[in-house]
């Protein structure tokens, strides 16, 4: 089992996976850097790290796996810059919630046996604020992780090794791992996560213009409305990258969901309405 | 203060009304009837009711208050059939999801001194699920409960007493009132209730078709899936009367989400993604 993790981005997913760690016995080194100081600080307080590193190439060379837990443009420069850095003794994996991009570069720059492996990663939990402030040792408890790895990979015994380790420790944090291939990753994702964000999130915004001026009439809504907008709260920072990395994804998705809603408008008060909501509760039958 | 109550209908909403009367320490007498005796039978064993009726009309004219509890046609027919038998020693009120045609119907026949006084209500809160198995003595705590009542309805002082002692139980069950224009309050819930209902059942039924084939990959969706699609199990029995009596203001605000849907879809790589989702920041700020 390996000793020295260094987490690259201490935010939510970041300090959640330390604080996990711990809580699931783990007893080595966990190393944290952040390039904003006052959430590493968070983190190294909070208990998720135990060390916070001025510098993020000196603290990947230093770890046995690095864990990249940051947004999905970010990610692909660390892998860039940290496959001259790192060799076949090192394991890299994400947490980016596209994976086409980050596994094509990892095919490119890394799992070559005089290299340093990666492992495409990608928890699906979070909340709809980041920061490590919300950080949670139970936030991977009963959630899917999915992995989109490269069969082809050609690893070190040394990393193939970390790889597998790795998989054990997500499964002590409470997790279940499930592996996609990378571009059926990316479609399932634009159904069941990005499609529920963005409809969150026009909802919302077409919400505050219509009734955002009487903040009484909110409440009406009651635990319905509540749901259906939590996510309206998801900052465009997390969820750009995601737009940019999965564009033609999203948009059928959200065209496929234009279609309904206008066909379900048109058959208010037709036998179809029932159709509707029949199939809607397939969906969540038990 | 009132001693006796009918409930007419015990079904999710009407069994919960009876749990939070006793909860709140009302010690008279609480009647209840359904036209599904088991319902009336499981509230009878919830100590929802003390006894079950086994004619409506019977269970109405020996209360002081009348509570409606069942979907919007079902209270219209009933409004109709109790008009002719009760008298100004009578409240009856409702919980109905729409407004405009229940006042109306209120307006005609009822409050005049010679006859009941009818109050039209309607309490923000509900489940996905209906029934009296699922009621709650909690379910109006901190919901809002709207009244769309007629400023000129001209009362009997017995009927006015009563309609304030059922706005002063309302309060000790723990839910706020909010008293509106009944055709405002069809169009305020069709943005805040209706719309969000519709949007979940697009939603649900178009995830059935596309990923519901494999039951593994609802998982991978995690809380957000499972929010934004929680009321596609919604039954179609309890929203089609409210498609039915608001559907204009329905179908518009079902259009304008369809048209933010298309506007994001089209914008996923410009400047303008961000400023839907700072909008949609707005609408759950703090």
């Amino acid at each position: 089992m390996f000793e020295r993790i260094a987490i690259l981005g201490t935010g939510l997913l970041g300090t959640s996976v330390g604080l996990a760690l711990r809580a699931a016995g783990f007893k080595g080194q966990i190393a944290g850097w952040s390039r904003h100081s006052d959430q590493a600080r968070l983190a190294l307080e909070m208990g998720a790290i135990d060390s916070f590193a001025v510098d993020a190439m000196e603290a990947a060379r230093a770890g046995q796996v690095i864990l990249l837990a940051m947004p999905i443009y970010a990610t692909l420069d660390f892998m860039a810059q940290l496959a001259c850095v790192l060799g076949p003794e090192h394991l890299v994996t994400d947490v980016g919630s596209t994976k086409r991009l980050i596994t094509e570069s990892a095919s490119r720059l890394y799992n070559t046996p005089e290299r340093a492996a990666f492992l495409p990663g990608h928890p699906m939990a979070g909340k709809e604020r980041g920061g490590a402030a919300l950080a949670d040792a139970n936030l991977f408890r009963g959630a899917v992780w999915l992995f989109t790895d490269d069969p082809a990979a050609r690893r070190s015994a040394q990393s193939a090794a970390l790889a597998k380790d790795w998989r054990e420790w997500i499964a002590a944090m409470g997790a279940k791992t499930l592996d996609l291939d990378p571009v059926r990753h990316d479609e399932l994702v634009a159904w069941v996560s990005h499609l529920p964000q963005f409809a969150a999130t026009a909802l919302s915004a077409l919400l505050e213009d219509e009734v955002g001026d009487a903040p009484e009439l909110k409440d009406v809504g009651g635990r319905a409305l509540r749901e259906m907008t939590r996510l309206g709260a998801s900052p465009y920072s997390m969820w750009r990258d995601i737009a940019h990395t999965n564009t033609e994804a999203v948009e059928r998705a959200l065209l496929k969901l234009e279609q309904r809603l206008a066909y379900l408008r048109e058959n208010l008060r037709t036998p179809e309405l029932r159709s509707e909501f029949e199939r809607a509760n397939r969906f969540r039958r038990e």
